[in-house]
């Protein structure tokens, strides 16, 4: 068990791929005009890369378009006071390939916000962390 | 009601700032050596600023020291296919003022991962937006 910093441990990328593929809404990580933004989207693991829905010309999709994107899932449970994050860096494009549309359609994959999304935006993991975090033995 | 794109609703800044008063747990995304990377942090509103803690020496402290800085907070209802996520973006500094530890003891402002997260980095918005999921009116 590796600790990365007081209270979380590094997940193993088994690990973290295995939460990644838990998740149904993500956060994308994205630079528009020049400033950091971040978007919830519903996304799907499909050969082994993030897929998620958009629309042609909004504001994500040109975002992400050809950029190197972050991509992060996580769970929590404010009881237990446990949780964990996946992050996701990689290259994202939008791909039209029929096979791939058949695998969002088997996996159930409709967008963040309803309606017609109908590109589909493949993020390639370049990097995959994860953070889990640990009960530290005390009571607070 | 403005819509952005379709099956979303843009927020007016009130809407926003009422709804990101209601989180919890948030997510920020910065630069960390030249890639994005996305955190979950614990968080509250304090004197119109986000807040939230973390450790003297971390990777989340150097990335939003004097940085200008993504922060997201989303809900959502799958059931109901309803949500909504609010993005602020804002230069980040560690601040050192005793007016707001006590703020944030008040609060109740706990560290995401807990432990000895001394360090307050605050987040003063320069931009608060909002998008609410609304519903088409189809069954789908």
């Amino acid at each position: 068990m590796l600790f990365i910093d007081e209270g979380l441990e590094l997940l193993t990328e088994y690990e973290a791929l295995a939460l990644l593929r838990t998740g149904d809404i993500g956060r994308v990580g994205v630079t528009v005009g020049a400033l950091p933004a971040i978007f919830p989207v519903n996304y799907r693991i499909i050969d082994g890369a993030v897929v998620f829905r958009t629309s042609p010309g909004s504001k994500l999709n040109a975002a992400t378009s050809g950029s190197v994107v972050a991509f992060e899932v996580d769970d929590h449970d404010p009881e237990a006071r446990t949780g964990w994050s996946v992050l996701v860096v990689g290259r994202a494009e939008v791909v039209h390939d029929v096979d791939v549309t058949f695998k969002i359609l088997d996996a159930g994959l409709e967008p963040y916000a309803g309606g017609t999304r109908t590109d589909i935006v493949r993020i390639e993991p370049m990097f995959v962390s994860g953070r889990r975090i640990v009960q530290d033995g005390s009571d607070r």
